[in-house]
C-alpha cells in the first residue's frame, strides 16, 4: 500500500468532530477504497480545550492554522473554519500556493472567492474540493462535474438551507408565526442566536452560486444573485398557498435565459403533490434539469457534523486516488 | 490532447441511437472534460436496414458482436444488446478477456452473471462499468461507490421499475382496474407484449442485485431476492392503502439484518405526504441510508434512451480519464 495521504485539519467544530469520527470509524475501509491510508496528522482550533466529540490523542496541535496549512508534513488541508474572508481565506490561498491540495465546506469563501481560488488551484496543479459546501451530505457536486457531464444543464435550483425549511415547515404544520417558530429552534439550535444569514437568503445564495458555477461553467458571481428571505412570510401567506394547492419553500435557482444565467433566491410557492413540496424540515433537496438525463432531484441532510463528513470524505478519498480536477469556473 | 478512446457499439436500439445523438451532440465538450476524443469506430445491430434515430454515416459495421468485442480497434466495448445470456454474455466475456474496457446498461446479465464477470475484469485490469443497467439516468451507482463511500449501508430501497409505478399511478389516480391499465400501458410503449418481466417484479430484482451488491460489497446473488409482482393488486386495495393514509408502490429492498442481508420485492404501502411517495408515473427512485450520510434519496428518468445514454457517457468518461475501478463484488 502507498503512503498515507496526510491532512491538515483547520477547525474541530461540529464538522472536524465528525470528520474525526468517521475517519476512525472507517479506517480500514477507507484505506482499501483509496488505496491508502488517509490520516489527520495535525490541527488547529480556536480552542484547545475545548470539550468535544472526537478523539485528538496523538495529534499535533497548531497555533496558527495557516502556517498548518503551510506545514511540510501534510499533504491536504482540510478548511473548516468558515467565514467568507479573514483567516479561512488567507489559509486556503497559502495551502493552495504551496502544492496543498484542499477540502472545505466553507460556502461563504467559494461565493465570494471561489474564481480566484480556483485559478490558484490550477495553477498549481491540486485539487480545490468542496463536496460539504453545498448541501450537507447530498452528493451534488460530484454528480454534476461527474455523472451528469453528458448533458446540458438548463436549470438547477432546490431548497439549501435547512434553518429556513424547518421554519416554513413549522409554520404551516402548527399554523404559528415568523417569529414564534423561530424563537423556538434558536433554542433548538436549529438556527442562529443572529439569524439573518439563514432567513435572509444569504446562505442559500451562497450555495446557489456554486451550483450555478458547477452547472454552467461560469465564475461564481455572489454579487450577481436576488436575495429575497423568508422574513415576511406570514401564516396567512402560508395558508393562501395551501388553498390554492401550493406550498412555500424558499428556493435557490440558476437557469440560461436569452439574456444570460439568472440566479435568484425567493420564496417559492411549489404544487402540492410534488417530491420538491414533501422535504420538509431541516432537509435539503437539489434538482438538475438536463438535456439528455431529465430531470433527476437529490435529497437529503444538506448539514450537519455526520453529513457534512461524509462529503468531505468523498473529496478526500478522489484526491487519495489521484484525481485531481478544478470545478469551478474561473480564468484560464 | 491524447488519443481518442475508440468505441464499438453493441445494440443500436433506443439507448444506443441516444448514445450516438448524445456523443455527436456534445462532441467538443466530452473531449474537453475526458481530456480526449470519444468516439464510436464500429458497431453491431441484428437489422442493419432498420430505421435509427441517429447518424451511422462512416461507422464500419461488424456482423457479429463477438468479433467486435476483440476487435483490435477497439479500445471499449458498449454492450447494449440486452439479455441475460445469449449473445450479451458471450461478447462481454470476449471483450473483457481481450482486455477491452466492457460499458454496459444489461441488468440482467449482470444481475446472474455479475460475480463472475466482475472477476474477469479485475483480472485484465479493465474497467465494468454500468451506471445505465440500475435505474437508467439517476447516477446511483457513482454516488454509492464514490460519494457515499465513507459510509456503512444499512438499507438501500427504491422504486426501480418504470412500468410498474406507470401503472400503479394510474390504477390510483383513475379509480381503473390492473389489466385495464396493463392495456393501455402496452398500446402507449410502456409495457411490453409480454410484460412479465417487469409486472412480475424480476426487472426490480435485477436491479436491487446490483444495488445490493454495491451497498454491502457482496456477490450479486439474483437467486436470493423474495419477488413478488404486481399483478394481484385491485383497485379496492389502493383505496384501503389510501384511506389509512398510504399509497402502494413496488419496492426492492436490500437491508443488513443480523441474520444477513435480505433482498426483497413487493408491493408496499408507503405513507403518502413523503418525497417517494409522490415519485409517480414512470419516475424511478433510489434511497440509500447511511450511518454518517443519513438518507439520502435520488429520483429521475428510470429508462428511456436519453437518460440511459447519460448514464453509459458518465462511464465512458471515467473510463477515458483512467479510471479504471470494478465496483461489484466478486471472488479475488
Amino acid at each position: 500500500m502507498s503512503d498515507a495521504l496526510k491532512l491538515g485539519l483547520a477547525g474541530v467544530g461540529t464538522v472536524g468532530s465528525g470528520l474525526l469520527r468517521l475517519l476512525a470509524a472507517r479506517k480500514a475501509e477507507l484505506a482499501a477504497r483509496a488505496g491508502r491510508p488517509i490520516e489527520v496528522v495535525a490541527y488547529s482550533a480556536r480552542s484547545r480545550q475545548k470539550k468535544r466529540d472526537a478523539n485528538l490523542t496523538g495529534l499535533r496541535f497548531v497555533q496558527d492554522p495557516v502556517a498548518l496549512a503551510q506545514d511540510p508534513a501534510i499533504d491536504v488541508f482540510v478548511e473548516l473554519i468558515g467565514g467568507e474572508g479573514g483567516v479561512a481565506k488567507v489559509a486556503v490561498e497559502a495551502a493552495l500556493s504551496a502544492g496543498k491540495h484542499v477540502v472545505t465546506a466553507n460556502k461563504a469563501l467559494l461565493a465570494h472567492h471561489g474564481a480566484s481560488l480556483a485559478a490558484l488551484a490550477e495553477k498549481n496543479q491540486v485539487a480545490l474540493n468542496f463536496e460539504g459546501a453545498v448541501a450537507g451530505g447530498i452528493p451534488v457536486v460530484k454528480v454534476m462535474r461527474e455523472s451528469l457531464q453528458g448533458n446540458a444543464i438548463s436549470r438547477v435550483y432546490g431548497i439549501l438551507n435547512g434553518t429556513c425549511n424547518y421554519i416554513l415547515t413549522l409554520m404551516e404544520q402548527e399554523g404559528r408565526s415568523f417569529a414564534d417558530v423561530l424563537k423556538e429552534a434558536q433554542a433548538q439550535g436549529y438556527a442562529e442566536a443572529d439569524p439573518t444569514f439563514d432567513i435572509g437568503g444569504f446562505d442559500t445564495a451562497h450555495k446557489l452560486s456554486l451550483l450555478t458555477s458547477l452547472a454552467f461553467g461560469t465564475r461564481t458571481s455572489f454579487q450577481s444573485v436576488y436575495v429575497e428571505g423568508i422574513e415576511q412570510i406570514t401564516p396567512a401567506d402560508i395558508e393562501a398557498a395551501g388553498d390554492l394547492g401550493y406550498r412555500i419553500k424558499l428556493l435557490g435557482v440558476a437557469l440560461r435565459t436569452d439574456s444570460g444565467i439568472e440566479q435568484r433566491v425567493h420564496p417559492t410557492m411549489v404544487p402540492k403533490h410534488t417530491a420538491i413540496a414533501e422535504v420538509d424540515g431541516v432537509k435539503n433537496c437539489v434538482a438538475i434539469d438536463g438535456d439528455f438525463v431529465g430531470d433527476v432531484m437529490l435529497i437529503g441532510a444538506g448539514a450537519g457534523g455526520g453529513p457534512t463528513a461524509s462529503s468531505v470524505t468523498s473529496d478526500l478519498i478522489d484526491i487519495a486516488r489521484g484525481l485531481v480536477q478544478v470545478a469551478l469556473g474561473h480564468d484560464p
